[in-house]
């Protein structure tokens, strides 16, 4: 596997860069975006938090409009920003801006005519961060952060691989997929109609599963316009309380779905995450 | 005159607005964007930052992309985020990216077919300022900033007003239009043949004409691929030293003209304002 820089900005004192590989996983081109910090010492290793972007993103989303970098370069660590779909014209797609490209929901499909490429679970999970430890600067330790589609991504990868990642984030994340129309379309779409198998990627059911616990902080605004239909956070915090997993579920007044909320927040994930991957370094 | 409010979304505990506008300078319908930090006192009034953005932009890049809020809510400071030039359908434009729509430079255009809406600097000194002042909770305290044309904006709009601002700065300006391309191009087409005209808009000839000075706080990347062509702070430091007027000019190695440098430096820039908008209130 090897990686092709497509572009290189200085930024905060360290480097914004996008490159391109060839996916096995998804078969297909696929393109993404690090930060990295400023490098103190040759040989220095930073930890990495990855973030996954919602609906009809791109890797450019985050990278210009949350503010991340400023915080990333203070703490050192490492940001690896993924595209939210396998891309391209051999892609299947779909008319709708929740399913097919720009939507991939951070699963592996099993369905045709999605199955050959929408594989993005296990490009998070595993070839991605192969790459990007093989390639970068970087230490093997992950946390993971995302927002609405991308904080389901990342709440169900991180409970299902809890040794992976020292820590797991969301904004505004779709907590109960199985039970909301963008959930129920696209794991219909991708998994098929049976409903266990939809299990294997909704937040609430993965939390009673779960064997070990991560720290877990939630952000979700109040005025956010998904909260009730889409969002379901009062779901996660059932499911939470049921088996007590001590999860931060945090509600902000007044703010929505947007990057103005990334942005307003940002610094705090980023403390919230720094404290542990940070901590036995 | 009056404003109607596009959008409106929480934003560091403040708002971030759009507004619409008929403007009688310009005679178009005019979109610009607005943060207000939140208010801790009823009645209280915030001076305001003017930004002035670059060619192809809108009120919408700074906004999302330079992370300018999070200090302006902590300094209390408004920012006003005009558009490039007058839009619509019945306002000329040109195919070029550097001329017409999204390219206003800043100047009352004289010539046919621009003069009758390419009135940016009227709307920027005058009718814009008036406007925010009639409705939003600022005071008459005003600073200025830009990015590349809008940093040639901000420039020469703060030297022909100087009691006007308290201060100015700029993001790698075009600092010498008059002998550039991009400057040839633009006043050549506004102002006509006439190069007596084009010195009315050229930061290194006004410069020379300074009754009163403000400070002034230039940021310039070294790797900005247009900075030898287009911009040449050098012919801005020859302009100053020979009037003696205290110009700032920093020079940051391996930033490019982006965002991401903008970004790097923003809170720089605010608190350079800051000290000045703030001092005597």
């Amino acid at each position: 596997m090897t990686l092709e820089l497509v572009s290189k900005t200085q930024c905060f004192d360290g480097s914004q860069c996008q490159y391109t590989h060839r996916s096995s996983v998804l078969d297909c081109a696929m393109r993404f975006s690090v930060f990295l910090p400023s490098q103190a010492e040759k040989d220095q290793r930073f930890p990495v938090l990855y973030w996954l972007s919602g609906l009809t993103c791109s890797d450019e989303n985050f990278s210009q409009k949350a503010g991340a970098q400023r915080m990333a370069a203070e703490l050192g660590i490492v940001l690896v920003i993924p595209d939210t779909s396998p891309r391209g014209d051999e892609v299947m797609d779909d008319p709708g801006y929740d399913l097919g490209q720009g939507a991939g929901f951070y699963v592996n499909a099993t369905e045709e005519p999605w199955r050959a490429h929408y594989r993005m679970y296990d490009y998070v999970v595993d070839e991605l961060p192969s790459l990007i430890e093989a390639h970068l600067p970087v230490s093997e330790r992950r946390a993971i952060c995302g927002h609405s589609m991308g904080g389901h991504g990342a709440l169900t990868i991180a409970l299902k691989n809890p040794a992976r990642y020292t820590s797991v984030s969301a904004f505004s994340p779709i907590c109960n997929p199985m039970a909301c129309p963008w959930g129920e379309k696209a794991l219909g779409a991708y998994l098929g109609p049976e409903k266990s198998a939809w299990e294997e990627y909704d937040t609430t059911v993965l939390m009673g599963r779960a064997s070990e616990q991560l720290p877990i902080l939630v952000s979700q605004g109040e005025d956010d316009p998904f909260l009730e239909e889409q969002l379901k956070p009062e779901a996660l915090e059932a499911a939470a309380s049921a088996v007590q997993y001590p999860v931060r579920i945090e509600y902000h007044a007044g703010y929505d779905h947007s990057y103005f909320f990334i942005a307003s927040f940002i610094e705090q994930h980023l403390r919230f995450h720094a404290d542990l991957l940070l901590a036995h370094e």
